[in-house]
């Protein structure tokens, strides 16, 4: 899993990378097996749709997941990232978001990098944007939707929307919008369960609503460069994680070998980690 | 614009056709021109996006805008209908839908001809959707999306769905949406402006939100067979008109010259058909 100068120069050029089918089935039924048993528990983790019981995001799944854990440390995303930045990497944030049939609902234009920068003081845009797909993903099931090149503009001016879906956005005007999609259009990779996106953390991105009878559940993970961790802890803690600790690879098959991972989380999220702090511990 | 044995065949097993540029660029930017206009008017036929003032649908043009009046009367358009049906057709509802840049809402999964006959007595589903796209439809700006053979089970059972956008809706519950997509899969035709698609009053379909800087403005026609006249007028008649005569088709040239057509509403709309009545009059 060595990125090619080709890859290197689109990367650079395009702020995003694709790689279908990238986990075999075996690999992904291992993640997608253990997804109902995360959504299911009544833990501050599991954030859901404004419409109802539906789970819309999941955090932190690494620290009380086997499996997540050990797709946390796995090779094939973790050193491509490593190449990018030239540095060891740790994990700012994991998600596993829902996007359920029929309920899930739309996310809005935004860049990351926004909020790690305003909410969580992150010196710089070194922190990648990982999704991995545990569906199929098609046009009809809410994909992820990014305009090309938006990525080297830098941090764009943004408005905190809390009212459009249950989680607060910085988003980005409308007339902004029409510009960067005039230059760089829009792109929406598709492909099938197992494919993986490395995308820009000043790409703009968004998502539809899923009115399919398809589920697009995908982990989206954000493994930050070691030397530019986070200098606030405003967000709780398994929201942008305070742990900088480099990401130690596990081999190439360990999800479906049982490697041994920590799971610090296993019993309950320590009580500092639901609260926002002002000042870093 | 003579349907052929294959199309009619394809329009009883799919439920729809798709005639792709069917006008042509001039056609619809006769149209087109005349959209801010009618969207800028403050009339009832006017129903605004719950985020604001955006128009999300405008009703019954055809009564009081020249261009839109003489495309109700295209043979284009017409013709195919009455070849179907077997009989002259008369205009049910007339809409155009803004599906506005960025704030186009989603329209759920439902039948267009549940409110037909459940709110107007339309005796059988012999009325005919036609959409007309006046904006170039793609992958983001929320396309219709059908799914195919749906309309063969007739009505389904449907719950009024209040809630979801600023226009009430009978909508189709989930499970039965998921049983329908297996057999039948879902399609979204995409093409430029100009395009038209024909499909069945019973044909299951939705659409997103459009998240993209571009318009997708469309305009919705039903044509109803003259024998199968609603028998109720409980909804107002700008949204389920109560005027049966048969329309007359004017030349194939008719939006690009100036042919004379009726605007009886041009200075407001009748009292009488701002009001639901439960009596047809």
């Amino acid at each position: 899993m060595k990125l090619t100068q080709a890859q290197l120069e689109q990367f650079d050029r395009d702020g995003y990378l694709f790689f279908p089918a990238l986990f075999s089935r075996p690999e992904i039924q291992v993640l997608a097996d253990a997804v109902p048993g995360l959504y299911a528990q009544r833990r501050p983790e599991n954030v859901r749709e404004k419409t109802g019981d539906v789970v819309r995001t999941n955090f932190a799944a690494h620290l009380y997941s086997a499996p997540f854990a050990r797709l946390a440390r796995h090779p094939r995303m973790v050193r491509p990232i490593e190449a990018i930045f030239g540095e060891q990497v740790y994990m700012h944030q994991f998600k596993i978001n829902g996007k359920a049939a029929f309920d899930g609902d739309v996310w809005q234009w935004h860049q990351d990098y926004g909020t790690w920068k305003n909410d969580d003081l992150m010196p710089e845009a070194r922190a990648m944007n990982v999704a991995i797909f545990l569906d199929d993903v098609n046009e009809f099931n809410g994909p992820l939707m990014f305009i090309p090149g938006s990525h080297k503009l830098g941090v764009l001016d943004a408005e905190h929307d809390t009212s459009t879906t249950s989680y607060p956005l910085w988003t980005i005007n409308h007339d902004t919008i029409a510009k960067l999609v005039e230059r760089g259009g829009i792109v929406a990779p598709k492909g099938a369960a197992g494919s993986m996106i490395l995308f820009h953390g000043c790409l703009v991105h968004a998502s539809t609503s899923n009115l399919s009878p398809w589920n697009r559940v995908s982990v989206y993970l954000s493994l930050c460069a070691v030397s530019n961790h986070i200098r606030r802890f405003k967000r709780p803690g398994y929201i942008a994680h305070r742990d900088f600790t480099p990401l130690e690879c596990l081999p190439d098959d360990c999800l479906l070998k049982e490697y041994d991972v920590p799971l610090p989380w296993k019993d309950g999220t320590p009580a500092a980690e639901l609260r926002g702090m002002l000042e870093a511990a």
